[in-house]
């Protein structure tokens, strides 16, 4: 197979996403030539070039666009120079393996989670024409991953690495869900609050979000800037984890208190039952009265059952403490970084810039 | 990680199945001490160790004991004498890899096909503390596929061959799917029976049973056993596809005239709207009037057209066509065998003697 990487539209591009964004049709249009080698007729690989252009790209793309940034991060630290434009492409391609990854779980916990919208626009599964295929079609986009993998890395010598990698974060990222799934009963008579404690809720945001959103790209990054030490990859991963927490938090906090129109989708965590920051930090402050309302209201697609909770959000101040939760956490990731020696600190520094205060 | 084969039990056992059966008890601890090790919580590890129990060791196990047939008969073959017991156990290990693989297949599907029953019992997503947690469940089911083989065989100097055979042949699977589920459109006002072809039959069940079910356990044997010469792949591959369709078109029989009790399901194929051998073979034979009768009653669920459809197939004597087809695949695939020079003929005669003429 020849690599056809737009080389000449990244030297042309200005910035790290457009230049990422450029290498995204080369990928697509790889997929649907494997493909095409695999007998498929032309629906069944229109249908993917369908569903890929829907379910892929259109995201914040910053777990992406954050490994060519460790991998810039870490070659100019170690040899003092820029990357070449290839060697941007290379390092792009395996940012939107993380992005089809992440389209593979969204996908399929839309499907899950019986959410309308994603992206401000209806989830892929919802489009009348879709509905269950969408399970499918997540195996495939998961399945992309591996022949983009092969097909661009397969002769390094750190292949089997970056397989194990990719391998391992998945399993982790489904235990995740699994502990997440399994905190509510949707066909309980009443809640089940019990399950909502900080220690399950810390568990199920490092394995849901923090390995794959923030572990995964440093991870790559690293691999493919030849870092071997394992603690190297140990210490990554710790400081990763803190702030895979502070950014579900945020994401908790956004699912009620952000703005639709910026974050894309309206919040339904209280209706879901989420086992969120929110209900946990309430659960940790409330009176027996305030935790009966809790009892009565969570968990139920019911507006006004939705505005009782978000009263009693009001009445614990939970604003107020997430923002100095929000205070304290960044002061504390800054304190880890300070100890930070094995490695450039400007690779997690990067990281912590983008999603400091976000609004989305 | 220390291995603690069943070598007691296997030797004892007097059969390759109830070798191999000894082996399951292993590997699913081994998964929920994995489990453990990432931080799990008891509630999450019983879990998954009842949807294993559920959705693993309960089917025919045909292709899992093939690899243990098959390592076995390549080992005689190459070094005249039988396997020891250590070696069943490692290769029930990998018969094992793909029994947890279909299952992972089999849970999806019935959630893609809205089933109600499996192997005699209910789907695992409708039992209902499950529902839609079972995505979930599946993708789990698919993570151990790699956590067994990295555990087992991550040593081994055929690791990333037999990594990137599991890849390969989940993909294609799933390509299988995406053929058989866009072949049919629920929605539409009227049924297209157009895209019901041999052609497009054959290739769904190219991709969605052949490969995994008959080259797959094949391969594994293979590399096992270092078979390296790329035509003996192409080869088994061949004759592999040749059998699977042969199986397919069983399975597709017996769900229209299969005993439910023996089969542990009622078919659903007519209901389904599926692209079934039977539907595709009657489309090939029908008049004018009689295709209407197919256009107005097939893919509904509808007891009255189930039957006219049934009785349409009668009259076409759909049966007699499949005991003719029958009897000419076993003679092509005996004829194709008769050219087998790279490999023993009997790794083949094997998997044939296990479908020939089976009623389940
Ligand atoms: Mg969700
Ligand atoms: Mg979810
Ligand atoms: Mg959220
Ligand atoms: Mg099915
Ligand atoms: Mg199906
Ligand atoms: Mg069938």
């Amino acid at each position: 197979m020849t690599m056809a990487y737009p080389l000449a539209e990244i030297a042309k591009a200005d910035n790290d996403k457009d230049k990422f964004l450029a290498v995204y049709p080369m990928l697509r249009d790889e997929m649907l030539e494997h493909m095409k080698e695999n007998e498929m007729p032309d629906a069944a690989i229109e249908w993917c070039k369908t569903m890929m252009d829907y379910t892929v790209p259109g995201g914040k793309l910053n777990r992406g666009v954050t490994v060519v940034a460790v991998h810039r991060t870490l070659t100019k630290a170690n040899e003092d120079r820029d990357l070449t434009d290839l060697e941007v492409a290379k390092a792009a391609v395996l940012g939107w393996a993380i992005e089809f990854l992440q389209a593979f779980f969204l996908v399929a916990d839309d499907v899950m989670d019986a959410s309308k919208t994603r992206r401000g626009q209806p989830c892929w599964y919802k489009l009348p024409h879709v509905k269950n295929i969408a399970i499918n079609d997540s195996f495939l986009l998961e399945s992309y991953v591996f022949t983009m993998i092969k097909k661009h890395f397969g002769k390094e010598e750190f292949y089997l690495q970056l397989l194990e990698l990719f391998l391992q974060v998945i399993q982790q990222t489904e235990f995740g869900q699994l502990l997440d799934l399994t905190s509510q009963d949707e066909d309980a008579e009443e809640i089940d609050l019990t399950k909502f404690t900080l220690e399950r809720y810390q568990k199920i945001v490092k394995y849901k979000t923090a390995f794959y959103t923030f572990y995964l790209p440093v991870a790559i990054g690293m691999i493919t800037s030849r870092v071997t030490s394992d603690d190297a990859y140990d210490l990554a991963k710790d400081i990763c984890c803190q702030m895979g927490e502070y950014f579900q938090i945020q994401d908790d906090y956004l699912d009620c208190y952000g703005d639709p129109s910026v974050i894309g989708k309206v919040g339904t965590d209280i209706q879901d039952n989420k086992c969120s920051w929110l209900v946990v930090q309430a659960l940790d402050r409330v009176s027996d009265e305030q935790r009966k309302i809790l009892e009565d209201n969570y968990g139920q697609w019911d507006d006004e059952k939705v505005k009782k909770v978000k009263e009693l959000y009001a009445e614990l101040d939970i604003e107020k403490i997430f923002k100095d939760y929000e205070e304290q956490s960044y002061k504390n990731i800054q304190e880890a970084l300070d100890k930070v020696t094995l490695m450039p600190r400007d690779v997690f520094e990067l990281l912590l810039k983008k999603i400091y205060k976000r609004s989305k």
